[in-house]
């Protein structure tokens, strides 16, 4: 019943705030290999189990080494437990290899409420399905991730075309494929489910050092509208901001996340 | 000789990763308490002498209960360490009670290289000297970090002169006062040396729950150029992200912290 995401991010408790997983080979990205927030999600879902609240509300994470397909182990620990938000840390490995590590701080956010001054809009976006499916026609093997992940953007983006664009930044339309709808956990995943900005300035990514979520809400059901972009270059590394909204407009995330790059092909 | 930040950040080695610190009171914000960066700074140099390469990039905290005067002990973990790049964890903590947690990768920003593409400039501010001290004349008792840091705007905030100006946005100059050049770990300190823009908004911030500083360069000697701005406060939180921009217009940091607010004052 269209839960794939559920059951791919399923944990069993072995003993002690240990979990074990499985990563499936359902969500790779490029190279195809396991997406890092795939592995992240498998992460937060364990640390949950630990949690005195439901909602991941900010979530921190470091990628030591790629996640693989295969059995993984999560470590879990409680750091501080209060009324409203408990904090905790959650290390995932697979083969005694230690993938990531994160901190998160968990809380109801059923129950966050209070007023809401915007200082920023969400995405004027065309309703989605008078958008173009970008991928459409577009085969990249061994990205099972797209099976998962459906997008829709007002064009084909320049660097699918051939033709990057030269500015790395785009607004998009996002969701789970098979009818799940959007929750706190699948924010975790989705901020990394997306082709790198980068690439709109021929610049392709080697790894994702550190990335923070923060879930503000939990989503409404339907289509997530997304901004992405990047701002600044620097030696080899770069920044990638995504904002997050519902179908109801109103913010549900922001993620930032440090990139390693590949050096540019020399000309 | 100008060096309050380096002895007042100061930690000794106990034993196996753990190192001890004395936190003063000479970084405290409102309400007379240390400043949540300065303790962060304390751990993060302990950290830093368990990592094979010298400098922060990125760094993520966690402030689980506030910061006091007094000693503090950090515990520090290797994560990972490689080549270029190095993972840890620290934890400092006051009277056996855990104060904040972060995790953070170091790297030689000296080796940091490769080309600069920027879609985003720094402030534009007149220089310095053409600049008003905000401060001047502001009695602020018990906020002793004014006497450490040295800020320049254009004009003075509106929530200094008692007129909220609504738009919780600001750039400015800063530096450390006794003309200690910025370095990374000021810089893991200086993103909160800072009044909230909130305030500019009429809400005040009760705590920061999350930070995460990525430090993309190796500042120049002088004042920071810093562009500070909240976007979106939902259900009692908003964020509030600086990039900061060393004196020859580089991009040196961005930080991103989230930030609970006390409810408003029923009007």
């Amino acid at each position: 019943m269209g839960d794939i995401f559920d059951s791919d991010t399923e944990v069993t408790c072995r003993a002690g705030g240990t979990y074990d997983a499985k990563i499936t080979d359902r969500w790779n990205a490029l190279h195809g290999t396991p997406l890092g927030s795939y592995g992240l999600a498998v992460a937060v879902r364990a640390l949950a189990r630990r949690m005195p609240h439901p909602d991941p509300l900010s979530v921190s994470a470091y990628f030591l080494r790629p996640v693989e397909g295969g059995p993984a182990v999560a470590h879990t620990e409680v750091a501080r437990t209060g009324n409203r938000m408990a904090t905790g840390q959650v290390s995932l490995s697979q083969d005694g290899e230690e993938k990531l590590r994160a901190i998160a701080t968990f809380t109801d956010l059923h129950r966050v409420d209070g007023d809401t001054s915007m200082f920023g809009g969400p995405p004027q976006l065309p309703p989605p399905d008078e958008c173009v499916d970008p991928l459409d026609g577009v085969a990249m093997p061994g990205m099972s991730l797209l099976d998962r992940v459906e997008y829709r953007t007002t064009e084909v983006p320049g660097w699918l075309r051939g033709e990057p664009g030269g500015t790395p930044a785009r607004d998009l339309w996002m969701r789970l494929r098979d009818g799940r709808e959007p929750d706190p956990l699948a924010l975790v995943l989705l901020w990394d489910a997306m082709s790198p900005m980068v690439l709109e300035i021929g610049r392709s990514p080697s790894t994702t050092l550190e990335a923070t979520v923060h879930i503000r809400r939990r989503p409404a059901r339907g289509w997530l509208a997304c901004r992405v972009g990047t701002r600044y270059v620097t030696g080899g590394l770069c920044e990638e901001d995504m904002d997050i909204w519902d179908s109801a407009g109103r913010l549900v995330a922001q993620s930032r996340q440090l990139t390693l790059l590949h050096r540019p092909a020399p000309s």
